[in-house]
């Protein structure tokens, strides 16, 4: 792990880094001192490691509860080239958009393609990471991610047991549901209940699959782009009183 | 309204009071200068108007969002005397409840008769309310009541509109479809993921009837009786964004 920038505004350090060819930020408490509780995060499809809605997940968990966060761009996204498989998949995804034609279909076998590349890239960022003073082995772990973000941290989650709470949501159960059945550990998921490409009943299918004791659906009326504010100030909540501070 | 006692400890003012032959209860901020929003409760079937949840619950608005709250025991609990009918259905529930079988025909039933008294009373109560000096006419008023609380504040928000946010859940969709299809205030519903007494499908179809544009569902895996604690903060911060303060 390289950090290629270093910088803190309003309290928040902020670190750009490279693992191998894999861009990520890590975001920190300036104030840090001792070990800190990680997120990972998994940003949306067609989106960054930097898009608004990283920059402000990330700032309510470093002040709400002083934990450090992670994001990678994922393979194709960002800083990052994009291949003859990724152009063919967008151009076909922008097809059916524009034919008026499910995108279902295409987003779940593109984004189940990124996930086997993303996966173990996050694992290795996560080997990186605790290997920093600040953050160190053995400590509470979450990952976040919606969208896209759940089509690779479903499978990192279910693979990867140093994870011990997530947020997932909005997404098909496709080619999650094996994963999902693995997983036990606590889970928010979040889902809209008017969602225009993904069938209400498929949204409730991967929830129902978790096998997680302690699970929390959230399903908020209107449209896939528009679910609340409060829910990234819930899932903060969540990660408070699932990732204890390290001692 | 004829207050009966009147008592404040831990800055908590309590207020016994009998409207007609109906006792409630009323808890404030001891505190308190200036009119108060208010949010009416309705407590679950067996239960009464002081009952733990009620406590709790109230404790929570007053101290985190300086509101009133008024509870009535309702028809045939608490301190009200049961009627003949009171008893054939109490006794028609415990006998389906030691033969196995379902509750909700017995329990829906009972509820939408008690609803018909309820309801009017839940009005007369918010009438004297709103002449109490503290909290005047005009001011934001929200309900919270979950199970036999729901079955009483579905037909009392579609038929009040002093009511402009809610908080239900657990309940079957029964006689209640009708009127929360002409609901239209601001929503969150709870349901328990694996209710032994509610099947899945019917606790999402009372949340998916109401017409309100802002709802959200919370769905927590686990039986009947084990909604998590945090939904009861989760209420409390719902209606801290929709009952705003009295100028």
């Amino acid at each position: 792990m390289r950090f290629t920038s270093d910088t803190s505004v309003d309290g928040i350090r902020e670190r750009d880094f490279t693992l191998g060819d894999v861009p990520g930020v890590l975001w920190s408490p300036a104030a840090a001192t001792g070990r800190l509780p990680l997120v990972l995060m998994g940003h949306g499809g067609g989106t960054h490691k930097k898009a608004p809605a990283m920059g402000g997940r990330a700032r309510l968990l470093v002040t709400g509860i002083g934990c450090a966060v992670a994001v990678l761009d994922a393979p194709g996204h960002g800083d990052r080239p994009r291949t003859a498989h990724d152009e063919r998949e967008i151009a076909e995804l922008f097809r059916a958009r524009a034919a008026g034609e499910p995108e279902g279909p295409i987003v779940v076998r593109y984004n189940a393609h990124l996930a086997e590349q993303a996966v173990p890239e996050y694992q290795a960022t996560l080997d990186a990471l605790q290997r920093l003073p600040e953050i160190g082995p053995g400590g509470p772990v979450g990952y976040f991610g919606i969208n896209m973000g759940t089509a690779i941290g479903v499978p990192l989650t279910a693979r990867d047991p140093r994870i011990t709470a997530a947020v997932f949501g909005q997404f098909w159960p496709g080619t999650l549901l094996e994963a999902a059945r693995r997983i036990t550990v606590p889970l928010e998921f979040v889902l809209q209940w008017d969602d225009e490409h993904i069938p209400r009943e498929e949204g409730l299918a991967l929830f129902d699959a978790f096998a997680s004791a302690e699970k929390t659906l959230h399903a908020n009326a209107g449209a896939h782009k528009e679910v609340p504010r409060f829910e990234a100030d819930s899932a903060v909540r969540f990660f408070g009183r699932h990732l204890r501070p390290v001692p």
